[in-house]
């Protein structure tokens, strides 16, 4: 199966690293920026460009990890009709290919992606939606290879999935920059606090969050509220989060108070 | 060391387990309801009563794992002014105890704890600050039997850390209970989302939470984002926070836009 990256961003690049990991044949990377370009083949020791008309048109898959609004301009100037066309998106419509191919479909990695941070991908679900059967068992042939967890997944649930990963992943990994910073502030080192961190990520394996609520708001506890709240007179963000979410506890976990 | 142990709820009980697992001697468990101290006792196999005044009098160690309004009400009715005395709680000053005893301090332990969920104590930061170093020393021997992880933090920055742990810890799950709440909605297993939402929380043992910050807010996709906040028209709550997360993110990556 010979596959071309189109992106070098944080997907393209872990992506890559996990189909090169396991002998896919990555036949080229596109970016429009040589130097990235340039940055991930080398990493995957395969060719780069950056002129869209110099992309290999024989490869089996073209794997999209783009923006939304990058994905439709560089459709807009590709002509390869020939191929499976992926995108790697949430919240992109596997129909954005309509018109531009006849195979089609989507190959969402449900994950947080940094560009110098390698992941397992073995343990990450990937998402597949496809225009046809045939289409979907290639799909799944190329997540196999790289995944043990592979999802049928349709575009509309997949939108689901995408903003509850903002929720559960984007907005929680602000949190803890919220946090980075009362502690920077108080001279603590960021470190003290990482146990708790992993065992809130780790005990919702086996309760629903919940049932993992703990803490001053849900218990109530107007004082230790009415002193965080003093104590961020001087953090006008932070406090106007600490604000909503102990309302929203509360309202959640005692609605008749 | 012979230690009482007065509460009966999640901290009480998990500390209680750490203990007892490390052959410190539990010589009671006290809780205003005897229900809750019937059912501490029995999981710790020592004696359990509701009557403050019947608390063993010749302990070497007194811990108070109690909402600070309740603390306050049993310090009043408690007269036992020798051992020492220290309390669990992050927000509470040390200085609850003056006044009621003359040995007292603080040994407060970083982590989310439930009634049903084993921990592993050997990992958790134990917080000591002490009236006096021989206070102190009990304290940080008493720690040192659980933990392999003793830290010396003084009142104030306790606070700190205190907040902080809300943000990273509390607020945090109750994004992956909104996560989970919009994933049931669609019919999709929470369980997808889990391999996730652990990455976000090992991420940041290795790159400070800016740097691992991911997602539509931080990239300034804003056709993701309007797409999102439509599909929260009918979750007003959690629109909210997708708004204000949304938002303090693009304001802290972006700050030139």
């Amino acid at each position: 199966m010979e596959v071309v990256l189109i992106g070098s961003g944080n997907v393209a690049t872990q992506l890559g690293l996990a189909l090169k990991d396991k002998n896919v044949t990555v036949k080229q990377v596109y970016s429009n920026n040589i130097i990235h370009a340039e940055k991930l083949g080398k990493k995957l020791n395969v060719s780069y460009i950056s002129n869209i008309s110099d992309i290999y048109r024989k490869a089996d898959i073209y794997i999209y990890a783009l923006k939304d609004s990058v994905l439709r301009s560089v459709l807009k100037k590709i002509n390869i009709p020939d191929g499976i066309h992926v995108h790697t998106g949430g919240s992109i419509s596997m129909n954005v290919f309509k018109g531009f191919a006849s195979k089609f479909g989507v190959f969402y990695p449900l994950q947080t992606f940094s560009i110098n941070k390698p992941v397992d991908f073995s343990n990450i679900p990937i998402c597949i939606e496809a225009v046809s059967m045939e289409v979907q068992k290639k799909l799944v042939e190329l997540a196999g290879l790289i995944s043990q967890k592979t999802y049928i997944i349709n575009s509309e649930k997949r939108k689901s999935l995408h903003l509850a990963a903002v929720f559960a992943s984007n907005f929680t990994n602000y949190l803890y920059d919220a946090a980075y910073k009362i502690l920077q502030d108080s001279g603590i080192d960021f470190e003290i606090i990482q146990p708790l961190i992993l065992e809130t990520a780790e005990k919702i394996k086996t309760m629903t969050p919940f049932d993992a609520q703990t803490g001053p708001a849900m218990r109530m506890d107007k004082k230790t509220i009415s002193a965080h709240l003093s104590m961020l007179n001087k953090k006008r963000d932070l406090k106007k989060i600490y604000k909503l979410l102990t309302y929203d506890i509360n309202k959640r976990h005692n609605p008749n108070n």
